[in-house]
């Protein structure tokens, strides 16, 4: 009788191979590459990389209903842009208005509230609020060979860290559930936070100013200021990702690092070096060129969802 | 046989009572203030709370230190306002520069540099430097009762973390050797940081600009943005940490908040209302009026150092 498959959502193909065979040497002791648990940490990006980003990242359809929820206390909107276009329905208004349009969005939709009144905004869409193209629950989309990636690293010593572009206030609501992920170990973009007394109770505000964007330079620099600690081994999907890898893999002894490459059209969406949003191109060629590991949705994984009644 | 005292150094007076209290309550199941482990999330400031603080915070100490150390770099600096004082051992000069000079001396001493290299000059001081008055190394100078209790909050599901108004980068270095704390779980004031390639080699650089000053309000902010969950217990030691402890007390179900008072000149220091520098007097006024606890070091601590073979 062997050990379980900790993978079996994996097939066994050279990816599976690369990341067993990590976790072996720096958990082994007396493996020249051992390494002790404390330093066992791992960092995985999120949209693209623990769930699907398209057809846009699902934060920003959070934003978007988040304007048609919060539009009767601002009647100013039906008239004003980006919000008239959202409230149309018209995308290809809410694009014309650019980043901009995109920052005025989330300044409406992220701050001056406070945290705890984000949080509940975000409890109660993730737990209703469907994909527009497959019509399941955002959460019941998570990669299941990630999942069980995830379960298994931490089986084996690591602790796991999510380092996202994604805003950390909207992951921290459902991370431990859904990917076993504590809040503490959520690393995302953020705006900037104020302590302050509301009718004598402590609050803290969510302010529109930017404190962290936590994507491409931002990534290892967050890592540092967050963590402290160099990661061994780090996993992403798209360009975004590669400064991440860069710091974990140019550390000493043994490194893993992973794209996921999404090739499946079928069962997902294939994108990568022509994609406008989430280009995966000179990561792919840095990746080619030092033997990282790049992850074929469709060769590499058995299922790429939760079955049903595993879901979170 | 009972079970072994887990606070071995305090006296049996009502503060070491109101932790096993809240302790016993929060992790008994069944009990009506049972918190899960994921939640017994508990913060502690470091300077005069984990260690000592006087003559000045020992990062100043440091900063001093460096400055000597970097002056064959820095020819100017021999007449040069704050670091000619510094260099001639006058601490008045020094201190007559007020803050202007002191931030002067801190981007010198913790900017401009990559991260590696401020870690491996903490180590370097952090090995060998001396206190000006006990002549112990600094790290033998740290609370025992407070070792005692962190171990007890460990051993007890809680996961601790340092919320420190001292720098990120000068406490992780040897905080999980001497606390047990690991860099993760240490929050402190910082610097930004940029990551970039140098002869190829990616490195974190630390920037002259502030990141974060956690102090005040800051403390609560940079639980939010760090921790991203509210601590059920909270310590500290002077005004500089009262809005932790609000933020703390004010959640729902079991809190606990608690001053250290420096009551006790024979053994280490003693100084609150009238200390310009690390003043306990707002905060001492609202632990009284809501009942928090106020520790004595001369009353209830039995010992206040690690005995010599129990150094770290």
């Amino acid at each position: 009788m062997g050990t379980p498959d900790p993978l079996p959502s994996w097939n066994d193909t050279a990816a599976k191979k690369a990341i067993v065979d990590f976790v072996a040497k720096v958990t082994r002791p007396g493996s020249a590459d051992y390494v002790p648990p404390p330093e066992r940490i791992a960092t995985f990006d999120n949209d693209g990389t623990l769930w699907p980003e398209k057809p846009v990242p699902f934060q920003l359809l959070f934003a978007l209903d988040r304007v048609k929820a919060l539009a009767p206390k601002h009647p100013e909107w039906t008239t004003q842009e980006p919000f008239a276009s959202i409230l149309k329905g018209d995308m290809a208004g809410l694009a014309a208005t650019g980043e901009k349009g995109i920052l005025a969005v989330m300044a409406a939709t992220h701050a001056g509230m406070t945290t705890d009144e984000f949080t509940q905004a975000v409890e109660g869409w993730i737990a209703t609020a469907k994909h527009p193209q497959t019509g399941l629950p955002f959460t019941a989309m998570v990669y299941q060979p990630m999942l069980e990636l995830l379960h298994y690293l931490r089986a084996s010593g690591f602790k796991t860290f999510i380092v996202s572009g994604g805003g950390v206030e909207f992951m921290r609501p459902w991370t431990e559930r859904v990917y076993g992920i504590p809040p503490e170990q959520v690393i995302g973009s953020a705006g900037k936070l104020k302590f302050e007394a509301r009718d004598g109770e402590p609050v803290i505000l969510k302010l529109p100013e930017v404190d962290l964007i936590d994507d491409k330079d931002g990534k290892p620099a967050a890592i540092q200021s967050r963590i402290g600690r160099r990661p061994i081994a780090a996993f992403g999907n798209s360009d975004g990702d590669l400064q991440m890898l860069q710091w974990t893999t140019a550390g000493p002894g043994a490194r893993f690092a992973l794209f996921v490459h999404h090739d499946d059209a079928a069962r997902e969406y294939a994108y990568d070096r022509a994609d406008k949003l989430q280009q995966f191109s000179v990561g792919w060629d840095e990746a080619l060129a030092r033997g990282w590991t790049v992850v074929s949705m469709k060769g590499d994984w058995k299922t790429v969802h939760p079955p049903e009644n595993a879901r979170r």
